[in-house]
């Protein structure tokens, strides 16, 4: 691989202040059970039709973070993030709530990874308070996506499964507290090694997360081992096992330290296949699971590698390949 | 209206180098012919489907904005941009050529100004040069959100016509020269009039617009008069009608600065009827005309207000409004 540009940018004081997740009611059956601030116990939150069921998902989320921090709606200078949906509509519309400035993002499943990146860099420019979040809902993807719910296909067992949730984090310029920090991140770039099965995600985004891993340990001087753990977003099973061997042949062994966000979603018994995938996994994991341990001192110095698939059903339609791309965020307290 | 949060941002070293323009045979035979860098014969570019010609234009536009600003690929940190296809492929697709870091934007047709905000805080945080990027196709634009092309259903007379075209600008930290610069913007928050009617679009966002413009006057202790030129991106001329009305209840008369890129695109006789549309509108106007103005020194400050309805068919058909958002860069040479 060569590289030939810095994609990495370093920030000095973007503190994640706090997390809220909001997760569908089999993501609560799964392995983080009880970690999560709230839990559906049903996927259409009392909604009409799944996508609001998303839209009120993030709205909650929002709300529910800024809530947290102990701040209000007026204390909020901007919303960054995005879902899975055409047109970003779950975040758009729940931005109307807000007075805050809204930019919408999508990178598929990094977008949650780059909210965050923008989110620093809007802090670093000025802003005091920015809401930095994703999400996905398994029904409003699946149909979107892949096929109506009512025909209940038969799923390869290379697939994964789409997670219900939505993530939200503050990232704030001034703490009066000790409280995590994005301090580096590397932004993708966007890798086509052209894979053609869109059952496979993680096979096409695998070598995307190697590439971002790899371009953030040279252009930063560091090396795995400096790192309690380096989560992935949604490789899944199949996909964290390439990203070992990819990322092996480039000199780098992480295997004592990575994690996938979406392969540890769910339990074997939940018939996932691969784990999880969506822009979920990576939002909940972070904002449920790993802000906690570094807020306790688990962790002192973690990576999270949010990993997207870019194509769409018209592009898969004709007869393109699946372009990935993986962001990165080191996040130490 | 309310304003809690100041959605404001200040950049002190943010450069515009260089901008480049594709345009589609359309556009090039309304008000702005010989003013595009590349002007296509046939919309089809060469390519068998239309979703295909976008992406090349998308890569055309920034392979073209490279080379004039006498940069090489290698000298690219990030690029930044969307369009308006589901998963915003054009963008994501021709991202594939570069070794750039991507961040993928949405934000309807107002994305091409969110570019320039992303990209501007982005050479603030260290990046030497960000390409900011937008664009649309009427083709798929026409046959992803409304009808098939072969329907040739009548058109309203309140419609706008989805420009064909792809903007890029170079945004750069360090200029060995006098370039036009992104002193300072405005992150539009997402605002809902209940406007219903997909095809007027001036309305749902004439709002937005003048919610954005206000919020900008009033952070900035900035007038209209301060202003050579104010254009927003895609209102068309019965939109802007509106903005003009609303903007004048809240006390700022911007009827001398005002133009909109989407209205002026299109001569009478090319029965766009409202003007054009699309996030192509703010990104040809913008790299094709108003750059070469400030450059010349004809203009010497001016605002740009990119505007974008967020809805999507899927919203539409359950029966939502239309929420609109706009975003603003004020650009001084």
């Amino acid at each position: 691989m060569d590289y030939y540009n810095s994609r990495s940018l370093t920030f000095s004081n973007a503190n994640i202040v706090e997390g809220y997740t909001v997760a569908g009611p089999k993501e609560n059956e799964g392995r983080y059970k009880g970690f999560f601030d709230l839990a559906l116990a049903d996927d259409m939150f009392g909604q009409n039709t799944f996508e609001r069921a998303e839209r009120k998902m993030f709205e909650h989320a929002i709300d529910g973070v800024i809530a947290k921090a102990n701040l209000v709606n007026a204390d909020i200078n901007g919303i960054v993030g995005g879902d899975l949906l055409n047109q970003i509509v779950s975040t758009s519309f729940a931005a109307r709530k807000y007075n805050a400035g809204f930019l919408g993002l999508y990178n598929a499943c990094a977008t949650f990874v780059e909210s965050l990146i923008v989110g620093a860099t809007l802090v670093s420019c000025g802003y005091d308070n920015v809401v930095c979040s994703a999400g996905s809902h398994f029904s409003t993807a699946e149909r979107q996506y892949r096929y109506p719910l009512e025909l209940g296909v038969l799923r390869s067992p290379v697939t994964q499964w789409t997670a219900t949730g939505v993530g939200a984090s503050i990232v704030s310029r001034n703490s009066n507290g000790k409280y995590p920090k994005i301090t580096r991140a590397t932004v993708g770039r966007v890798i086509d090694y052209g894979i053609m099965d869109v059952n496979n995600m993680g096979a096409a985004m695998a070598p995307s997360a190697c590439d971002t891993l790899v371009a953030f340990f040279r252009e930063n001087n560091a090396q795995p081992s400096d790192y309690d753990v380096i989560y992935t977003g949604d490789l899944g099973k199949l996909g964290s096992d390439i990203l070992l061997d990819l990322t092996r042949q480039e000199g780098y062994d992480i295997s004592k330290q990575q994690h996938d966000c979406g392969a540890s979603l769910y339990w074997d018994e939940q018939q996932t296949y691969q784990g999880g995938s969506g822009a979920a996994c990576s939002a909940l994991v972070f904002n449920g699971v790993l802000l906690g341990r570094l807020r306790r001192g688990e962790y002192s110095k973690i990576l999270l590698a949010g990993t997207g698939a870019l194509m769409s059903p018209t592009t898969s339609f004709q007869g393109d390949s699946i372009p990935a791309i993986t962001h990165l965020v080191e996040v130490c307290i």
